[in-house]
């Protein structure tokens, strides 16, 4: 039987990606990414080219928030790799494949019966404090991670407030912030992608942002 | 003048170094380390064996909690920093420079005449999911990061906390969570070194623990 690697990416650099990640890409016999359009994908591109020849496994794993239809997808998709798994699979996430990744979902199906291993990646919001020159946490501050997917989650503590994918609900942060004092507030688009753009303040922001957006508000 | 370059290396396993961390160590013409015995270097040296070559900046940097004596002696580091300043510089840092590191001060004081830049690293908690296998945040959980430096810092979120640098506090963590309901504690020693080690109980828990000892909680 082969194994099936969970292999974080990083933020968007190329650079960013660890020796383990490259290392892994190159004996994976199967590359498994959600679409022909993965971010994931493109950022391994730039660090290991020969990635380009190896058999691709698309897995179609479309953004919805019903939360048994996701099941049914995730066992789907599992099912699927499961299937393949006489080889070596490498399944691309961005950013770290422990923090919010669909990786984790189907990774907890497939390690009941099969070997899996996962190999960490920087996360994004590493990836743009590194970009900003500004630590996340010195001290006794804590940090929050806090994913923007649900209404309830907009709540500010005393430290740094890191909010993740959050395009779509930053009208609603906004109307909350609105009340509440800060210290400072970045707001990062495309986290170093090539398209990454950085915002100190809600007036200047666009009228659509990605999906990749995350809001680093210190508290 | 030369340029400063914070260099995550990760949280133990050299292989996890990214691609951008060697390519800096590389360049580099000085690599300042806390002291003779670093950690941090040691994971250095085995992904880039070069280091052993270059010239080193030895920087004085006792872990001591006296806030005026921590400000005098970062003001003192940043000064020889800038005084070898000629050349290029790789400081050294465990896990990632932008969440609790000595760097992240010295870089506050030498950003602000000279150009540094900071190379994210693998953070533990993120190598820690990864030996362990499992996510660290699914779907709306919500995370935690919460230094272990202050008596009042042990507070219990809904989500997954972790709680860095826990070696000393874990007695006090003990009597706290002896109230509180949680679904699972995970207490990870030198998360990717050699010597690593994984509790699931405190029952289990050896009399001294590592300062590099993390916990992770589950609510």
């Amino acid at each position: 039987m082969g194994i099936l690697y969970g292999i974080g990416v990083g933020p968007g650099d190329p650079m960013l990606m660890t020796l383990k990640a490259v290392e892994a890409i190159k004996k994976c016999d199967i590359i498994a990414i959600p679409s022909r359009k993965s971010v994931a994908y493109e950022i391994a591109v730039g660090a290991v080219p020969e990635i380009e020849e190896k058999p691709k496994l698309y897995l179609d794993m479309p953004m919805i928030k019903d939360v048994d239809l996701i099941k049914k997808k995730h066992l789907e998709v599992a099912n699927i790799i499961i299937e393949n798994l006489d080889k070596n699979i490498g399944f691309l996430t961005l950013g770290d494949p422990s923090i919010y990744s669909t990786f984790s979902y189907i990774n907890d199906i497939v390690s009941k019966d099969y070997e899996t291993v996962v190999i960490p990646g920087i996360t994004s919001f590493s990836g743009a404090a590194a970009l900003s020159n500004e630590a996340l946490v010195q001290w006794d501050e804590s940090l929050y991670v806090i994913p923007s997917i649900h209404d309830d989650s907009l709540v500010l503590r005393r430290g740094t407030n890191v909010f993740m994918k959050s395009g779509k609900s930053l009208s609603e942060l906004r109307e909350k912030l609105a009340s509440v004092e800060y210290k400072s507030i970045k707001i990062i688009e495309k986290c170093g992608m090539e398209e990454e753009k950085v915002y100190e303040d809600f007036d200047s922001l666009p009228e659509k942002l990605s999906y990749f957006t995350l809001v680093v508000i210190k508290v």
